[in-house]
């Protein structure tokens, strides 16, 4: 797969007949007429997650009632989606567990992380990290006051930031604006080296790109599923424990899914051992069957072809779009070299909200975010080449003629 | 609805040939020749639900992608649900958000309690609360330290637990184990003549009670949906903070959901005006979207009506268990008094598990719970008096005769 040869849509056609992953598609409901560039949003439904959620919905719930949660392991449903999610994050077994927001995991694990290193009570993450990990840092340092604060440091300014006051720092690992990707081994050792846990976000990298929390020797990591892995729309998220961490891992959010004998119904909290201590509530069943589906697709076609398929596709993109729509002031804001980004492909341009508008209504779905990045994610088990050239035939023309220019374009509404 | 009355199943069947909810049980999807009392753990399938939710995954999800953020108002699911549950419970609208579990709701509200009541770092709850409930407690206060204690008291020895260092209690409305229902208003204004705010759990009493939050003075309150609200198994809960506390109300799991501008992506975290901020991470849409369709369907039921019949189910169990499975050991474990159980009844048995077990096997679903109790939840919107007469027939042959005590039904497992 060589995006660097194509010269007409054949040649993205030709591309498309001889990729391996290309029957993957099929595996998706996926509408007529759009070219769906936002998989790192919202994922595109596995036509298995829809069959698995009705069975849930008709036959679990609607037949065998209360009696599913051992009949149908409803109750297990945290710790095998996190073994199977661990296995496209090279996590081994026990160390991975499903449960509630991504936010909510956060404020757990750096509570854990402060807890782990007593009189360090400095939190360091990047200024440009998605905003909710900022807030949630936030929240919990404000919560335990007492001298307890978050750092933000500058893009490339990590390391002034760091001492020995410093807990932990918490990171993405594929930055949600621009798409840059962090070296996961070299920053986790580096932090290591001055003391402090670290902490990754996987969301915009897992199921993307192949990731080594155990080879990196990664301390946490937590990640939503409805991005890459195709969990469905605010599918509950993940986190991950190093085993050599879990016994020392108390977290504050100690609800009774997290207790060593949750029918016991004991008056004091016992944490259960491994990873099931950090579970809080009741797991929200036909959100957590809707996950399932997506990373079993992703684990068969197999990481690596994959992140192959996934650096071809950005790179026509990149290419296309430079040479199509650079004239009508479109520039590259993601890292040009494959090794530093994600599946994501970002472009500046001065009007980037009423042009992404104008194309969503062309039926090529991106997204916006401010001030003024066209963001395109690339799920390559959905993706064709050839859709890649029409997104940017689209886009060149919408420049070219000039005709996002509208005020229905412009009016502005929230976009997730 | 008079249980006084019945001698024979067939004067059961005449009840239900007179009562005005009956057709409700047609809006539910339940299997034939089982009697389900267990609603008070997880509440029945409304077909409406079930259609919604194959809509929400075909449609909004598969067809329309990340645009059903805006076109199907994904985005405002937690405040409009939870505007169609303060109908059922008393609270006027903007007072109540559907978000992440009970657990996770209850440790934002007790930290918000604590933050509201300065000097003041004791919470108090009653020692047989439900488990999860103390565990939250107990992991928000180790998490403060600093004075900072969860102090439990016995079932009616709250007076003693309280004093001015007392920030707020929480207690269950319905307790989870016997159905003893709290008087709200009573004990509202008692705490707070103490200066302690209150805060309700009302997993065991909404949509099995008249709730009225507003009218009693509640502070806060949390709950579960998937109980008498039928909202799906581990659905979303909600939390009710009143108008007059919701700008001072700084919760510390200030995840994006929860601010002003979630779609600006401001470095800092700016709460949102109202009941908003009380949110966190991204909703799980698909476990959200099946909550609608029970609180809709008890709120055309109404409320009064529902509790009536509820009253006549619990009354009609007691009535006949008492005569006929009363020789045999079992006694009643809920306040006989209707004003003061909930909708559900337990009796105690010396064998009460391996007796439920052998209960199930025959097609009645209750539950037991430690050490030695059967829990019977009647959902009025979908149990029929000739079932409770069932129940207690198959209850009273299965003790008559012995059958339940062989060793598959003696075999522990979890059950919820």
């Amino acid at each position: 797969m060589d995006a660097a040869g194509v010269r007409t849509r054949e040649d993205a056609v030709a591309l498309d007949r001889a990729d391996p992953l290309a029957a993957w598609r099929d595996e998706f409901e996926l509408p007529g007429g759009v070219v769906y560039l936002a998989g790192n949003s919202l994922g595109a439904l596995p036509q298995a997650a829809a069959l698995h959620v009705e069975q849930v919905v008709r036959t679990h719930w609607g037949r065998d009632l209360v009696t599913s949660w051992t009949r149908h392991n409803w109750i297990d449903l945290p710790v095998r989606l996190g073994d199977a999610i661990g296995r496209l994050i090279g996590a081994a077994p026990g160390q991975v567990a499903v449960a509630d927001s991504t936010s909510v995991n956060l404020f757990k694990l750096l509570a854990v992380a402060l807890r782990l290193r007593p009189g360090r009570r400095v939190i360091v993450s990047e200024r440009d990290n998605f905003p909710t990990d900022l807030y949630v840092a936030e929240g919990l340092t404000a919560l335990l006051g007492d001298g307890h604060e978050l750092r933000l440091a500058d893009a490339g300014g990590l390391e002034a930031a760091l001492g020995d006051e410093v807990a932990v720092v918490a990171l993405s690992h594929v930055n949600y604006r621009d798409g840059a990707l962090h070296d996961m081994a070299a920053v986790t050792e580096h932090m290591h080296g001055r003391g402090a846990l670290m902490l990754w976000d996987l969301s915009h990298s897992a199921g993307a790109l192949p990731v080594a929390l155990d080879r990196c020797g990664v301390d946490f990591a937590v990640g939503c599923t409805y991005k890459y892995l195709s969990g469905g729309p605010g599918a509950p998220a993940y986190l991950y424990v190093a085993h050599r961490l879990q016994e020392a891992a108390r977290q504050p959010l100690s609800g009774w899914m997290g207790h060593a004998a949750p029918f016991a119904f004991e008056p004091e909290y016992r944490p259960a051992p491994g990873i099931a201590r950090q579970l809080c509530g009741t797991p929200p069943v036909l959100s957590m069957s809707a996950i399932g589906a997506g990373v079993s697709l992703l684990e068969r076609a197999g990481m690596a072809a994959v992140r192959a398929k996934s650096v071809a596709l950005c790179e026509l993109l990149i290419e296309l779009a430079e040479r199509d729509c650079g004239p009508f002031g479109l520039t590259l804001a993601s890292p040009r070299e494959a090794a530093r980004r994600g599946s994501q492909v970002c472009f500046r341009h001065p009007d980037a909200y009423p042009v992404m508008q104008a194309l969503i209504a062309r039926g090529v779905i991106g997204d916006f975010r401010a001030p003024d990045i066209l963001r395109f994610g690339l799920a390559p088990l959905v993706l064709r080449f050839a859709e890649v050239w029409d997104a940017v035939a689209t886009l060149a023309d919408l420049l070219a003629t000039g005709a996002w220019d509208r005020p229905e374009f412009r009016a502005v509404r929230n976009v997730t």
